[in-house]
């Protein structure tokens, strides 16, 4: 915990961390969940992991999986539907050309959500990953929106125990994902009930925006719903331990949220590669509440009013005074 | 003409173009708007000229300037308020914390709307270049965003006779300026109405967007009024030749404009700083009839089709086909 | 072949191109040697297979492997030393803070070196893609670079009989590999006998430079030994289809091969995730094909006088008449 | 004063700052150097002012501005030649096509030494930011670095008692600059006496580079003289405040500038646009202050030691201790 928010992080966080030339990844492989929950436990503060439907949780061990997170006083705050991790789903899922590929994905989704509804999960995370393009004249843009949508509503209407949140990527794994932005997302849901957006931090920074006007904009929508955690250098989603990066910005993001009134989830989507993960996660929520006792440090109104003179010195010494607490 | 579309340019194509280092420019300053007007009519097919309030056009010389171009046959597609040229602007216009200031801005669009009204010229092109930030806490996103919504609302309520066209641009002069891409551009205009969007390629190039993706998707929300064409290296507002760089994406976007019926003008907003003005508009031109030749020549139907098909490999051999001609 | 070039690509094109999300890839996975070998077959012009150690090719599959290329009349341009696909090189392989580790390092460059004098394979590619470091204060800049130049130097003085190339690349696996850029790969290797570099086409966009200069450059230092081909949106190794993004950068890049005397080979080292294999891989030589035969259309003289005058339309002028036929 | 290190600045951080699109400038314009040097004052800790060959320091005032900066206890630490601010020079200065250009960019060089030489400053600055090109098929890659090799030559042979200093930039004001990076820039000049390097901090950033990789690679090759400091966003030389978007990166450029023996001037290549000149100065240096005290603080040992790890995590960790003060 952090305040009001709960501390997540992503299942995977502890798995062994693969890329596309390590296959088996850099971390040991082939841990059991009950070893990766041991692992979750020993990071100060960790309130809850997500999960992938299918992968980490289905019909089969749903007793098996509740048990072993209640046994360890752990909440499952996501259930993330696969939607990105096979062969079928490569030309794309929600928005694919196939009607039925297309009709498969929005039963991924409901099934995740009769899932979460079983383990009192509150939404799932709509990540269509595949849903993009590679090259020029490769995608009727104005097909896979109309698609993404219908997908989104049908989803949406499942039940209504649980929220569909959209999480939006500018590439990754396709060079162009449709869901690229705060905007662009936001544009994709308005009207649809019962949905909302998951913002990805380094989506978010990969995708060129500034994460504190995103974070706004979402909020004048009504539509920040969840946040993840993690930090890149903008040109790709390296998945890296908060903050490691990109402080200022950090810093002006812990200081919207509470100026939006989020309270929700923070959890890390990091993937320490070559790290080991209790630590890299250890040292994330090391920076998560750094950054807010920065913000508090200050004030709300100190900060408030720095802003409001929107001077361009007065904003980087601000930045400064944050961190040496010199306030 | 090309076919139905206009072709246009911006009359500082003919200046002396400078930049910060070269604050004279690097072509012949000191031209009269005589002069500029005579080199813009060697350009082959070029149909008119954008001016910039106040300083192309104002109530001094209106009726004088008129004749200039009837003169010459050429028409004024747009006039563009000068919200970004002066000191007084540097920390906002339309966006600014100063009541004062976002009140002139209005004014001065307003003023274009009249201008623009009595030459017969149907857009006024609202570029909002100084609002935005360059320092993290240096701006309060919520106020900019209403600020913003309430200058475009109160400029489009002015008269119905001239459009007021948003055009988005993600940074430049500002490290980064708040209407950023088309899908913001969407959000902000939702509303309001007499307002349209104005895509500039390379504004959308910069932003990261595909540029063909932009158009659709502001085609579908009935925004898509006027398109700038220019190239650059995605970096920066480069302001390069049409096509200079990439040949695929304007290839793509050609197709799209068929495709979304857009009937408007294409008017050239480089700034060829090293090159001969008319040489560079020329060849420019050179590059959009080549863009709409090959996708003419192909047709609709039959790229439509590749497309539908999602093939990447087909994808690339579409292009390859359309430039070298073994359709 | 293309002229005086061959045409390769590596084996693992036929696989099964494998991302961090999907790991058993978008292809068919499981193929054997054969058939990733008959698939090679099918792509017309294609005259031999790079293959990575260990992997493809080791003490005891090596009469095999030789025979089966020898029965479908290919070569072998390359072996590759695999210093990347497994958790032990996972924190650097020759510029390593583990003795032990660098030493296993050159030792499996060495192993790949006999391998290639074995096969009559002239090079192998030492691509240290693991050797980098992913945050700031986690490298020692001065010691890797002592490292690579000592372990570099020591693969190369194994034997003369096969030629040690560097291949750069400015980041993954790492968000920051050492070796990247062709000017710092020429510092590297400079003063040591029997190593060149291999420019991969990809790695030099990605890395935010411009091709052609990158190759006129290592010719310069005679250190254009290889080349690989590929494309991408300069954001990430996309390994996409050969000039499906970058087409004047490609024409003159084919264009400075020609005049800096590039003999060698053209192998393509793309992942076509998505693509049918075959067809990918043919259509980028059909690209290969088009870029030489666009330049020789024009000829090298005619192509040089336009760069001698240096003017900015000429030479966009240059790339249309070049692309549509019209010189 | 800042250790051994004299802290400096660009005169022009005084004046108006212009862009593109405000060509008089943010500031106020038409500031007399008396009065710029009374602004540089008011920054506490500068001991230093570059000046513009030409526009600041010529012939017919030399004897002039020797009294200005003496009467303040001011240095002249650089003097630059102006090779970027005239129409003449816009195709190129040490690597223009045209013979005459280049003579006359080797005397501007020389002329400046012989300034520098009177008034007992110790170097020049060579930054060939027009010698580049825009578009591919523009640029003899080849007779450029040639060109570029012999005018350095040249201006290094004229006099030992100023040293010449290159110093490289990606892009602005060409798309592509010749001199683009450190490896690049000590390449160029090997072999050639009399001849260093400056390194831009915000030219190292927007390239690409890791900025303490570039110091520790300079210094290797004994040829970090002169260090240059600003921040920006990495897609354009923003020239912003010192340390005001990257904070881990400055702070282990800090490390190495010690680790290197680093002991000449810290100068602030700024361009506060917006700002207020004299207090984005100050806050510049204020942080420069804060970076060397954090390293200082922790201490050279302590930190090589979590280099020599070369653990993640421990790396940024470290950062949030060195800015903590959690030592």
């Amino acid at each position: 915990m952090l305040g009001t928010h709960k501390l997540g992080a992503c299942l995977p966080t502890f798995a062994s961390c693969a890329d596309r030339y390590c296959l088996t990844g850099y971390g040991r492989g082939g841990k059991t969940m009950d070893e990766m929950l041991d692992m979750a436990k020993q990071v100060q503060g960790l309130d809850g992991l997500e999960l992938v439907g299918n992968w980490h949780i289905n019909d089969a061990n749903m007793k098996k999986v509740t048990s072993l997170f209640k046994e360890r006083g752990l909440a499952i705050p996501m259930i993330v539907p696969d939607l990105w991790t096979q062969e079928k789903w490569g030309r794309g899922s929600l928005a694919s050309r196939d009607t039925k590929i297309r009709a498969e994905a929005v039963a991924e989704v409901k099934k995740c959500m009769d899932w979460a509804a079983e383990v009192g999960c509150q939404f799932v995370d709509v990540w269509p990953g595949q849903d993009g393009f590679d090259y020029s004249f490769q995608a009727d843009f104005t097909d896979a929106w109309k698609h993404l949508r219908d997908g989104v509503a049908a989803c949406a209407a499942h039940t209504s125990r649980v929220k569909v949140l959209v999480e939006y990527k500018l590439k990754e794994p396709r060079t162009h994902c449709f869901i690229s932005s705060a905007a662009k997302t936001i544009l994709l849901v308005q009207g649809i009930a019962n949905v909302g957006c998951l913002l990805d931090v380094g989506h978010s920074l990969a995708a060129g925006e500034n994460v504190a006007e995103a974070a706004a904009l979402l909020a004048q929508y009504n539509l920040l719903d969840y946040v993840h955690l993690n930090d890149n250098y903008r040109g790709w989603d390296d998945d890296m331990i908060v903050s490691s990066v990109h402080i200022p910005e950090f810093l002006e993001l812990a200081y919207w949220l509470r100026k939006v009134g989020y309270k929700g989830w923070l959890t890390l989507d990091i993937f320490p590669y070559r790290e080991l993960k209790v630590e890299a996660a250890t040292e994330s929520f090391e920076w998560v509440r750094t950054l807010f006792e920065c913000v508090e440090a200050k004030g709300l109104a100190a900060i408030g009013a720095v802003i409001d003179r929107g001077e361009g010195t007065e904003a980087v010494r601000l930045v400064r005074e944050l961190l040496r607490g010199k306030a």
